[in-house]
């Protein structure tokens, strides 16, 4: 059976495939009007320009990131601590330099090629929006899957190359040995993604707060009007941060926890070999099994995504995650029982196969609780955006005080949910009765990894759906812009709005990924440490002791993270802001035509200035990401790493969630009111330009840094810290 | 020298004596006009009627807490988990229910007795005002004070006095058996103190925020207008939040960190006795003497209360507070002295004792540093506050947004402090070489816990300027509302902007002190589970092992339990302040008189309303705050309860850090703006009435909730989880 592992490379290439046949698709498909053309090819030309300023710097940071990484490595993994001692020093330190370019240029090109079709698809879906919706829902859901199938495939095929090179071609290698040299993989991902999400996200509310400002506030025009130099910027910035940004975030995810999960593989092959089962690696390439199914379930699904113009547009798109979840369960069900089936049974009875398959079916469906948990917080046919909407009345206080309610009340759920996953995973696992030399059930941690990589079976389609938010969302812009008829503006609004609540789903199951794959990266360094020690003759890592000093002050310092890593991402956008306001500021003052149309605004030039100021202002809270856990680890020794590690993901992961359903809930809160679902007293609609929709405007203002830059920054920040204690976990050990 | 331990009830017989002579002293003042009289009548008589809800309350939930709490511990305190296996069962429940209700009985009575002090030292402070400033802190000051010395002196003698009953009087109970008898003593503390502070933080901000919004916003009448029938009820809220509330916080502070550093010192006792060693019962007496000698030098240091007319009115409370802490420095190095000596050198040559007194000194270091750190981030000298109130000129949100800045931002320098102090303890402690018999060095933890001790010694003077704060703020108001001549208010004004200064420094020392507590306490966990253990000949628990399913989960729920309960107390304050804007609209409806000043509006009413209010919503968030560690314990057993405590912790003690300061921060950013320091482009001070300040009044608004609800409610959960699970710590060992 070990030809299952083919479908691998297969599933990856044939997603590649896809992902070009539909990107074809979409170019071939009408520009629209020649005012949406002109519109359309602004946007692209400032997002190009973004991508390439952006995306120049990363690479140079990655470059000397991988000098740096590769140096750090070739000292410190000598021959008493490598994994594969006869690799030890330089060897070893170029592969996890190669593995961490690897992983940074797989990431960087879903990123480039996404937003290539991202802005692409956006006039096109407006386009279409002309003529029906379910069409106008086609195109920006192929635009947005292009990416979702490109971030999925690269890093799958990312890993399995890397893993196949380095087991294959380096003879010393040994199936359970490579897991561990090709953890640099993940370290480059997770480098590019927080550099890609905070720029991105700084970028993305920078424009959008700082357009407003001036624009709104100061000149007094609409929102999104023509005239304000800052409007292209922040159609630009919506594809910077939810296309670019979380592709990263999702790539990062997929990748580090894949590599984790064939860590913990490493153990039950450990058992598979001694036991003498046929095939033992196959526990390793589990993960990527299951995860290639999960690829083409998602193929499948696209051929779904159809249904009549009077449907509410969500249902279309639910239809396909549905039948990307049903087809992962069968595929999960074929890769448990095809890969694990040689286990034969437990003393209960049942195939060990089965367990595992229970724990799969966990992750999918926290994936799916975590959709509805969001769309309940977010959407405003339930009770906290109702609360939220109520307390405008009583002005803007009332407002963000009730909001705060809400973010902070989300935790409940959120934390029962990962509690409960955790917990039924990790006891179906061990329920499979896979004991180690040493008599350690190492079932329970593989059944945890085996629900995240279930998890990560649907990360494709939800990837397409994040993606159709900033697509209909330009699409919107791009309407309003060419000054389109009211029936595609309608359509183009109505997308809008879905758009809005795939790209708050996309972030609650960010979160919920990143939960699950805390505590499997958590159990990935500790595996590594020990097997360093081993190697050394040390003491094994048997627990992080809490009661310990170092690693009670090294907790502390990584809940802190959280917090200080937040107001250094929330403050970057208001100094990013300001830059926005003085150069829009400047060309009213010296462009007089602007205001009567007769004069063009220099849009590019925002672009380029809002650009170069988000790039210099996520170099703060990216340096305290990387160089907490270094210097913690360096003075509070590779324990307290671990305590870091475990407590910063609570608190990354619970602040996260505050944030992203903080800030959708406002979003929403502001939107009912639009709607006019909030009366007076004589039941009439409270609806736009009344105190309760300037308190509601308020709360959305607040809600944005918070929810597209804050919070989907500190998921890239939970990972990072699980990818750079495991890539650095020899310097921590003296 | 066991003399020396008599110093304990003579120092707090002493400081009783003293709080008596400070409130003759107080009561014998002039009560200024007849409109003086007046408007402190209401105060008073708001207040009582407050006092005696709250606490009739109160009262009845610790009478049925003892009960339940006696049987629970009757029926799991069996012989073989027994502390004192000849008393388990009955007696020892019956014991614990005891020392449940003292704990309770003494919290109340310091609570009430403070309250009455210092709703008649307001009145008396403002007419003092009328003749010198200096005068007016002095009244200020020692009506603060008798709150202070009551707190401290009673939490002493309750402790001591249980103790000292148990151990004498209960033949069986050895002095190494005493200190986990009086456990109860600490959880009765800490459950008065919840429903003290959580009650009176509803209260103090529903009044706050409702009459504001009732009067100011609809009705259109100034803040504190008499016409307002919701003003009494807030000039009633300060005393209720920030004199019973805090007394409550800080009383349990001390009773519960004074148990779990003897319960530590039992370690020392045991090793102290086997080594022969005079007096080895000294090492469990110590953190009472510790405590003793700084009670004595706060009485010292209120006859340095004294300056001149002009000087700034916080420079004569930190003289007083720099007296304090230096003769403290000399009781600390007295101390340590008479009571270790006995320990001898250690090998490299210095005195034992000499390392202990060090670690006192880091805790009275690490308390100025709160000081200071705190005024650094909620004074208007400083970057912080400016930073704010610039954010202001753009609008409410980025006035929001800034201020959620600085207030993560107040994590940092906090985690950093707390995590310095905790390992500068441990090491200087764990250098005095004291190996127990199992060769496990002791000292570390005692140090730690002699630093929590050098940190409480100033506890009676912190809260002294703590009360002083309510007792200024309704100076103020008594002062206008009686119409008093502008001389007067300007005195009041003074006092009152110094008062806010106070009471945010006391929150910065509570939270310090509850995050050293919470390392001492959760060791103080662990040597109970172990005792537990050891009499049941199981195995001991040397770790807490973040790596455990189930200690991670339950530590994601702690985290979550922080924001969880603030949701709810914050909830709270919106739910019970809509009860008072319903009766205030009433009155001004059926009372027509009242806008004209020909009818006096019901503030009895207001006040009534309010405080039942305001007690039926803290019933959520209090059983919230009771139960969870309960399930947990039951759920997932003792060593989860310890993931829970040390993560729920840290996770409280940082997000009541982030609301309290970032209030705290708000408030002041409102007050740089009021006193005209924010200005436009020509210089001139952008004052009351402007766009600016509405913006900063948004955020003042918002921050009333966090800082003076959540954010010391959250002080209070942190040390209820600790004492909760000290006392149940039976329950959930299976």
């Amino acid at each position: 059976m070990e030809l299952i592992t083919w479908i691998i490379p297969a599933a990856g290439l044939i997603a590649v495939a896809f992902a070009l046949y539909l990107a074809r698709d979409v170019m071939s498909r009408d520009t629209g009007t020649p005012e949406m053309v002109a519109v359309g090819d602004t946007i692209r030309e400032g997002a190009d320009a973004f991508v390439k300023r952006q995306y120049t710097t990363i690479a140079m940071l990655a470059l000397v990131g991988a000098v740096v990484i590769g140096v750090v490595i070739a000292l410190v993994e000598t021959a008493d601590v490598a994994d594969v001692p006869s690799l030890a020093g330089g060897p070893i330190g170029i592969m996890t330099a190669i593995a961490f370019l690897v992983g940074a240029a797989c990431s960087m090109a879903s990123g480039i090629i996404g937003m290539f079709i991202s802005v692409r698809s956006n006039v096109r879906t407006a386009s279409a929006a002309r003529r029906s919706l379910v069409e106008a829902v086609q195109v920006a859901m192929r635009g947005g899957a292009v990416s979702g199938f490109l971030v999925v495939a690269l890093s799958l095929l990312g890993v399995w190359g890397i893993f196949t090179v380095y087991e294959a071609v380096v003879g010393e290698v040994t199936v359970a040995q490579a897991p561990f040299l090709i953890v640099g993989f993940g370290f480059g991902a997770s480098f590019v993604a927080l550099f890609a999400q905070l720029g991105g996200g700084i970028y993305t509310k920078a424009a959008d707060v700082g357009s407003d400002l001036v624009g709104k506030v100061e000149a007094g025009i609409p929102e999104d009007d023509p005239r304000n130099a800052g409007v292209v910027a922040d159609l630009v910035g919506d594809n910077v941060g939810d296309c670019a940004g979380r592709g990263a975030d999702l790539f990062e995810s997929t990748a580090a926890e894949n590599i984790g999960a064939m860590i913990l593989g490493v153990a039950v092959f450990t058992i598979a070999s001694t036991a003498g089962w046929p095939h033992p690696e196959l526990w390793i390439f589990f993960p990527l099994v299951v995860r290639a199914f999960g690829l083409l379930a998602t193929i499948v699904a696209m051929f779904f995504i159809r249904g009549s113009e009077t449907e509410d547009p969500m249902n279309i798109l639910n239809r396909g995650y549905w039948v990307t979840t049903i087809l992962s369960v069968g595929g999960l069900a074929i890769s448990t029982y095809l890969m694990m089936d040689t286990a034969g049974t437990t003393a209960n009875g049942l195939p060990v196969w089965l367990w595992f398959f229970f724990a799969g079916l966990v992750g999918l469906a926290t994936s799916v609780v975590f959709v509805y948990i969001t769309q309940y917080y977010t959407a405003g046919t339930y009770r906290p955006v109702r609360e939220i909407a109520e307390a405008s009345r009583t002005g803007p206080a009332t407002n963000i005080i009730s909001g705060t309610a809400v973010g902070f009340e989300t935790t409940f759920v959120t934390a029962i949910s990962i509690g409960v996953a955790l917990i039924a995973s990790h006891w179906l696992g061990s329920m499979a009765g896979l004991e180690n030399a040493e008599g350690v059930n190492v079932g329970g941690i593989f059944g945890t990894a085996v629900a995240t990589m279930g998890m990560l079976m649907t990360c494709a389609y939800i990837l397409a759906m994040d993606t159709f938010g900033p697509i209909t969302d330009n699409a919107g812009g791009v309407a309003e812009f060419s000054r389109s008829e009211s029936h595609t503006r309608e359509i183009t609004d109505r997308l809008d709005a879905v758009g809005n609540t795939t790209k708050a789903l996309t972030k609650g199951y960010a979160i919920a990924s990143a939960s699950l794959a805390a505590f499997l990266l958590f159990s990935a360094y500790i595996d590594k440490v020990n097997l360093i020690q081993t190697n050394r003759g040390g003491e094994l890592l048997t627990a992080v002791n809490l009661a310990d000093v170092g690693v009670f002050v090294a907790a502390l310092i990584g809940a802190m993270l959280a917090y200080f890593f937040s107001s250094l991402a929330i403050r970057a956008v208001g100094k990013t802001a300001q830059s926005i306001i003085v150069e829009v500021r400047r060309q009213f003052r010296e462009m007089p035509g602007i205001m009567d149309y007769s004069q063009r605004p220099d849009y590019a030039r925002v672009v380029d200035i809002t650009t170069r100021a988000a790039l210099r202002e996520m170099v703060a809270p990216g340096l305290v990401a990387v160089v907490t856990p270094i210097v913690v680890g360096l003075l509070l020794g590779y324990q307290a790493v671990a305590g870091l590690l475990m407590v910063g993901t609570i608190a990354g992961v619970l602040l996260a969630t505050v944030l992203n359903n903080g800030g959708g809930a406002w979003d929403n809160a502001k939107k009912y009111i639009e709607s006019g679902n909030l009366k007076d007293e004589h039941g009439n609609p409270i609806g736009k330009k009344t105190d309760a929709h300037a308190a509601a405007v308020v709360g959305d203002t607040v809600g944005d840094p918070f929810k597209d830059t804050a919070g989907p920054s500190l998921h890239v920040l939970v990972k990072l810290l699980a990818t750079i204690t495991l890539v650095l976990a020899p310097l921590f050990i003296r």
